[in-house]
């Protein structure tokens, strides 16, 4: 039987893995987490209202009753496309070095998904973490909640404004997203909790580059979603390029403010998995691919999600959940047909629409001939991300989390782990 | 209005908190992570059954509606009794060097805990972690799921066979529960996720020094806890001395057991801060209290839970939730008294009854009259538990996944955290 490889566990190659199941093939699912990672509400868990449970689920369960795909704990170096092999870093039982662990494949799906990109500037990545995996959202958790503790214990004024300080840089969905739950926190989760500081007096800034938050979103909604935020007390500031992020804050243009906290939503880069197949990418490091979702020349790899570069009615494909899903299950189609002879068929990505939440009972929604912000766009959202939630289990446990957190205001997951108390410490 | 410093978040230093909710006294409640944690039920975030928000808390939540209550996140160093003060670890804006921050206080309640003891061995401290901490919990829960995934990749079946190998040292309650988690995770949990491994071809050893697990049980419970270990596939081992523990097993008598995963449920030792008071201390550094709790010589300060060492009818009293709850809210009214220049009070402790759970539907309890075992010990288990839990919110949580766990016999938090994928790399 034809072996096929996935790379990666993430929309893309989950769905590709899936739409495998029926057809009589070896699969080989390859990812350096255990967990698939319902991304759209990670947002949640860095923001203390979802554990990472909530938004995670073994890659093995997902997949427990497929028996014709086996997932292997890897991390994917290199392709090596002339002897066919995705070669793997050492092992559970290696020593470190790079050895030629490596598994063979007839055909491959690549879905290895993207990471952030700080605009040239990858020293600002230790400063300013982003928001890709489970530990991403663990460590943002732990510096917000660390910035109040730390204010709590100061007492120069200016230093103590710094540390309420939040700066969240990109406008898109997840800036968007973060910066109201961050809003919600201060004004309202941790109103009692503190003596010596008001959490509510934090100032939450969203830095946006471009002209709109929200900027694939219809005009409507874009401004909307700007006034929801100024009303639960983030400052929006619009085509404000971040010139410099240190150790005291961010610089925009000529401005210096200052900031303990500063969070990445912008720029995303490809995972760096395609650069080894010599073929055409584009600048954020996507593989060009062909309608067909195959790699020019290679017929037997195929592409999906946020790795992939496709034009769509003379626009780009967005980096988002529904395209990566589609273009899995399409390029695991795509394979079978490849398998029994037939031609390919070409990509064509159905737009189901876009939502963002700004707020507890805010958001926009951007679904079809609706487009509605408000309450009414907040309900859609949840129902469509309990719906979408992979696994039942998580969709309970998520339901009764937001339940508690709308009635309550609180954010139970307030936890702060990792071994050091203080960053200097 | 007098200060008292407690210093600890545990369930000494919160319950001691609590008991000054009236009394006309400014309280500081000192922990170097801002949650409470319900350690009993720590042994099932380790296991994969429930999330670390669900057996935590944030301590200013916890005691959000006292006002007298400030909580300060900051790591207790050393306790300068001639001037009254404790002396803190540097703070947040600290530059790492040791200073002399600190709280002056007029009562100190000491609550500090214990931290494992390796029988003067700390180099195993790195080798076989224990379980204090959700970090520990993390860590355990990660080596656990890692050691399955490695056994799936390994080839050389001896290889695979020390892979699947897990030990664990002291058949206290804690060793109890966990042996017979491990086990159920082999057995059923993970029954189906595997493709080139049969987990529950997992060897599970449980190695006790003394002639019985859960020794301060009575003899009846004893033997019917062994027995279901023994009916769950746990190698139950008493008299067995641990000599030696190494990078590819442990050494038991002159014996080898080849282990991946060894995790240490034996010995614990008081937190070192008691020893900057100059008091004598027993051999695990606890202090030797007076009857009404306080230390030798210092009337103003006291001391609760796992540091305090105190005999009751000619027994040393057990290092539990309960005796440390008891302790506080004793030490507490202690210092009313002593404000109000009243006589202290002798403490008593008041033994409600001990209970471990062996697995699903089986436990012991021994409480008062009832000593039980099987599916009705586990249900009282259950029930107490949810009980005691702090917070509403949580109780709720923890009874869906348990629920959820019992009707399906998954572990849903089966999540490998942490930023190393395999230990070498």
């Amino acid at each position: 039987m034809p072996h096929v490889v996935v790379v990666g566990g993430g929309f893309g190659g989950l769905h590709a893995a899936r739409a495998l199941a029926r057809a009589p093939v070896r699969v080989t699912l390859v990812d350096r987490h255990n967990y698939h990672l319902f991304q759209p509400l990670l947002y949640q868990v860095a923001t203390a209202s979802l554990s990472p449970g909530d938004v995670a689920s073994p890659i093995r369960w997902v997949l427990r009753k497929q028996p014709n795909v086996t997932v292997l704990l890897a991390d994917a170096q290199r392709i090596d496309a002339a002897t066919r092999r995705v070669l793997l870093s050492s092992g559970p039982t290696g020593d470190g070095a790079q050895s030629d662990r490596g598994i063979a494949y007839d055909y491959l799906i690549l879905a290895s998904g993207a990471a952030h990109a700080y605009f040239g500037h990858p020293e600002w990545a230790s400063r300013a973490p982003g928001l890709k995996t489970l530990d991403d959202a663990l460590e943002v958790r732990r510096q917000v909640l660390l910035a109040f503790e730390a204010a709590e214990q100061e007492t120069d004024s200016a230093a103590q404004r710094r540390l309420l300080t939040f700066v969240i840089v990109g406008g898109g969905p997840t800036g968007v997203e973060l910066a109201g739950a961050l809003a919600e926190i201060a004004r309202q989760s941790l109103r009692k909790d503190f003596r010596n500081i008001r959490p509510e007096s934090a100032r939450i800034l969203l830095l946006e580059g471009g002209p709109h938050v929200l900027g694939t979103f219809p005009e409507k909604l874009r401004g909307q979603a700007h006034e929801a935020l100024t009303r639960l007390g983030v400052e929006v500031r619009t085509s404000t390029v971040v010139t410099s992020v240190d150790t005291e804050g961010v610089m925009v243009g000529g401005e210096r403010i200052a900031a303990q906290t500063v969070l990445w939503a912008a720029g995303v880069a490809a995972s760096p998995l395609p650069r080894s197949l010599g073929v055409p990418l584009d600048r954020a490091g996507r593989v060009i691919a062909e309608r067909t979702l195959a790699i020019p020349g290679r017929p037997e790899i195929f592409v999906a999600g946020d790795i992939c570069s496709l034009q769509q009615d003379g626009r780009p494909l967005p980096g988002v959940a529904q395209v990566a899903m589609q273009q899995g299950a399409h390029a695991a189609r795509n394979v079978i047909r490849a398998i029994r002879g037939e031609a390919l068929e070409p990509f064509r990505y159905r737009d189901y629409g876009n939502m963002a939440v700004i707020g507890r009972g805010s958001a926009v929604a951007d679904i079809g001939p609706l487009r509605t912000s408000g309450f009414f766009a907040w309900l859609i959202w949840i129902f469509l991300h309990i719906f979408w939630l992979v696994g039942f289990r998580n969709r309970f446990a998520v339901m009764g989390e937001w339940a508690w957190a709308y009635l309550t205001l609180q954010r139970r997951v307030r936890l702060i782990t990792g071994e050091r108390l203080w960053p200097s410490s």
